[in-house]
């Protein structure tokens, strides 16, 4: 019954109602649609619904079409909001850097690898200094730079890339900028950033120094959708990694790095995979 | 919709056939049965279905027998073996030990505090050394001593009392001893075992002094199912613990009991909220 | 040449020098102690040094007098802080706890096993809750109510109770009261504090609450010396535990207990075993 | 008096006796050599010493051939092996892979980024797929094909490239071919390899198929010196990861190969940085 053909992404949400999952998997049955595996969420507390199921047509006249037209009546009744994502989906990323390459290179080796199933049409940066290894990745690099005047004409470069490039996920991969907050809305829910998390957080600049004068026994990174609020937007996911007092401010940089690259590859991933879910200042992840 | 009301627990296993989801959220909607969270998956090798469903009937005039009656006949359909678990379930568990008492002190503080909800009606030793612990909580302990000539009687007078009590699991928490093929039949499925696991594997006598002649650098316990092949039943959860060159054997083993508890106990937690499905010799847990 | 009788234990602190290393090794070669093992590290920042050595006289009649008689002069050249610890040291250790037992309950299990090598003479609370468990393990509880006008008195209690049983160490295990300034000044660097410890941080009322409300996927805990800043003293040891979108706040209560409990316990063994050395605001620990 | 030059290294080991650190510590205090951290550790079951220092030289004069000069007849009273380091002495290391790069790429990039230390003058592979990556580089590749006829003389050239380009550790980054007895005893203590290792351990072909038989939930890399017995040498670091019921065969092998990448990196670091010693089946790690 089941194949090794890699299945269907159906993913929703809406209000929590008495029904919800009903009108999914009656569905799915009633039309010959195999189901793989099912995840869903009730959030108590913000009342909403999530779900999120891999399935595999058995019919082969299967069409996102006709799914859409036949079930878009059953979710308008739960004001359902839904997408079916295919199996070989690539959504099309642009990583946005600055001159630290660890978070670039880790991308654009999974990107390689295939263990990243996306595209990578552009990557734009305000230094020029990691041109090389998105030539070596035949990549179009963009050297846009950027001071307090050139800021607001920079940003606007930036989204007439992102919309001739036609992109559906800004990657910030150590961008080290801090965005407008008209840049911040127009990337809403369509950027991940990454940075670093120390135990307890410290803001500011040169966060690994204060870290260490804190004597920390930890460092940690967190990745996260950019909203209004540049390093607070919802959290997709956290690592950490171990540190002692024979690491100096500049050991613990390297430390970070190193879960900076692990934690914000697996946000991608589970972005791509269309694991997670918005929930207010929240997220919903089934991860894996 | 929701409540803060515990939900009732529904799991089921089946073949893989289309429309296995299907009969059961559609029965739950169709009874007014608010699902609160599910989980599935299917095994595209066993070729079998896995489902555990949390929900909250919404009316006041439920019943599990009711549930039963209505749903036995579409279970049927498929084959489906379901269970249905109240929300304050507590299984009736028999905790087997030796000398060593890491896990026992562990299984008993967490059940103290409700961390575990389980029923502790007994424990069960080859040896006296821990009838204080059990005193101390109120729990009757039997010392069964133990022969290469006594054995048959020994397993027999353990069987009586696992009926005796009405037994839902076995927790063999370091209880030290092989069982015969017979005691391992019967607890086939219904029994949790933890043991050293070490990388790589060691066999036979002193295996943590195995694994310090060859200088391991983790130690580790794999909790898992009984059944014939004593240490190589169906694994629940796994656990390490980093270790270096200054551990002594002895060392290891303290560093060893430390993971072997916790590893045990989220064994024992994940098989009491329904987590846990056979998959032949695999298991499949919707952990959390 | 080396022995399975247990080592002493040297530590050592002095600002950064020539020769602070030899000073130390060489009396011990010319006094004919064995060196089993040195830990030694040097801080380019607040160039200072500390040593930690664990060696074991060859000869019959070494006594800790004649050590120091001989030692004090050459530590006086370098300004040398040290300390001489037997092999079989219990440090006086008073627990002092709320109405949470995860810590105490940990702390009372290692304790009694040998895992901790400590005498615990005293237990002092705010509340009556955990008087059961102290009485199992035979060791007196002193119920010492606190509110806002007893606070004085009560601290004046504490501190006679620590006298009256020479108290080495306290361990706030879960004490959960604000220390008043002058109590902490007692306690600078004789008392082990842990707290929750988020990521990014959560100060003030219902930490975990505040977690959730950001959606992290991480929960943590610090142990720390006790100093005049009640949660930011210098840090001896993290821990972390992953969670998800499914811990709601009381989930991530009970996750942050667990690593709570062995973060604490780490810290206490550290301190025991002399592995700990304040240096400002910060801590070398020569862990194992 | 400590400074921002990075130190010397000096490591030695020789038979536990009384004075080991005695003749090193007092000939750096003498040569007025200031010591930033000492690690020492007596293995009380070889009888046998190791200790690593990093010291930083005070006077100008300072020569490696006058510190063998003047040490060398102190060693020889404890038949001492010793070792100098300088500050930033970078081992030239051969590279062997067959078709999987990601060892290969976590090493190149951790090389170019400067957190590895080492020269890679030569690539070796019996395939010719990871030549474009060594090209861009800059790193000579060599294509040595290998049969069951030609693997005498396949073997033979690689001893040959070895010598020619004067290599001081070879790094077998999943090069997948079993080496006869002869080329291990070349590389024995020379050479690092990196293989999958599960719990309980596997052995033979599709190690990772036999794995998800099991059911394992988790999947671990070690990193080991070659002997003679290939997967078998003495330990160096070990990692893991975790895994569940949905990661089939496929998914541990990519899981997988992301522990394996990060456990050789260290494995190399520690190497590099001389913090590993070899002690008989066993290996003592000053890790940090």
């Amino acid at each position: 019954m089941t194949s090794p053909i890699k299945p269907w992404i159906f993913t929703a949400t809406c209000p929590s109602l008495l029904g919800t999952v009903d009108v999914v998997t009656r569905y799915m049955a009633a039309s010959g649609h195999y189901v793989d595996e099912i995840h869903s969420f009730d959030d108590r507390e913000a009342k909403r619904f999530f779900i999120r199921i891999e399935f595999t047509p058995q019919s082969d006249d299967f069409s996102p079409e006709k799914f859409a037209e036949e079930f878009a009546s059953r979710a308008e009744q739960f004001q359902m909001e839904w997408e079916l994502t295919e199996p070989n989906h690539r959504p099309r990323v642009a990583i946005m850097v600055s001159k630290y390459d660890h978070c670039l290179n880790d991308l654009l080796y999974r990107h390689r690898t295939g263990q990243l199933n996306i595209e990578v049409p552009v990557i734009i940066s305000n230094h020029p200094d990691l041109e090389p290894l998105a030539k070596w990745h035949d990549i179009p690099y963009y050297h846009l730079p950027i001071t307090a005047e050139t800021k607001p004409q920079q940003e606007a470069d930036v989204i007439k890339l992102l919309e001739q490039y036609d992109i559906d996920l800004v990657v910030l991969a150590r961008y080290m900028q801090v965005l407008s907050p008209d840049l911040c809305r127009y990337l809403d829910g369509k950027a991940i950033n990454i940075h670093h998390s120390l135990l307890p957080g410290f803001k500011g600049a040169k966060p690994y120094h204060q870290a260490w004068e804190k004597g920390v026994k930890m460092v940690g990174a967190t990745a996260h959708y950019v909203n209004n609020d540049l390093d607070e937007g919802p959290i997709i996911t956290q690592g950490i990694q171990q540190v002692d007092h024979a690491h100096y401010p500049e050991d613990l940089v390297a430390k970070g790095q190193d879960i900076e690259r692990v934690t914000l590859f697996n946000a991608v991933r589970y972005h791509v995979q269309k694991r997670v879910f918005l929930s207010g200042s929240r997220t919903v992840v089934f991860s894996n």
